[in-house]
């Protein structure tokens, strides 16, 4: 089931990060997550509630990825990952997941969103404990990496 | 209405520590997290969903005591965070989570559980993107510090 939720959250990040903040993502083939680790700087992480299934969504970004979408967005933007940039962390993976929900619902797949938690710490790893495979999005850009991951039980 | 729902998960911890690994661990004063930052090296969390509500939950380890609780469950463990330990991380979270969710359902009160993800890194800090207020309980053992932080729409 997993690999049909590619799209909805692929396109979403893409359509996100280019709108808000003029920031082009280049991503690198989806894959089912096994050994390999993405570590990054600054996360946003929410659950998916469903009557059909459970899961997690993470979106990590490095340091500099993450600062430069938000100098992108204001012109301006601090050195460091700080409240400004979780909080922007914490909006965008809102409202990805809302975006794919909603391309998601179209197929019939409904769920509902948690509220989202942002992790900061240099070079932190996530874990998804659903019991379903891991999909992993690495995307590449000018100023870093991100990585999309999702799974389902 | 968060400040209810502090007995809940910090009995179902104290129980879960207590009867999974035979750790006793001691509550400091819950308090609303403002500023304050509870670092740590391996961290659970879950999303929560209801019609009433939303929110998430986050549980923090330091490393010594993540690793000292699977020692005391199997008699060994690693020497350092490794999947085995986010693993039983994970659970933990699920757990704890789980029971509050039973003495909350009493009090009439449901919500959905989403799966649990785990964050490692050295000294990250976990940000709960909710608009209520942020509860944090600090918790000490022999074996180091862990920190319960919830927070609900």
């Amino acid at each position: 089931m997993n690999v049909e939720f590619i799209n909805p959250f692929l396109s979403s990040m893409l359509n996100v990060m280019s709108t808000m903040a003029m920031m082009e993502l280049t991503p690198e083939k989806p894959k089912l997550k096994q050994g390999e680790v993405a570590k990054g700087d600054v996360s946003g992480l929410i659950g998916m509630v469903s009557d059909q299934a459970k899961g997690s969504l993470s979106i990590t970004f490095e340091a500099s990825l993450a600062i430069a979408t938000m100098k992108n967005m204001v012109g301006e933007g601090p050195d460091v990952v700080n409240e400004e940039i979780t909080d922007l962390v914490g909006e965008i993976t809102n409202m990805v997941t809302g975006g794919a929900k909603r391309m998601l619902s179209e197929k019939g797949f409904e769920f509902d969103m948690a509220t989202p938690m942002v992790v900061s710490g240099k070079d932190h790893t996530i874990n998804h404990k659903a019991e379903g495979p891991i999909v992993i999005i690495p995307l590449t850009s000018a100023h870093g990496k991100a990585f999309i991951e999702f799974s389902f039980d």
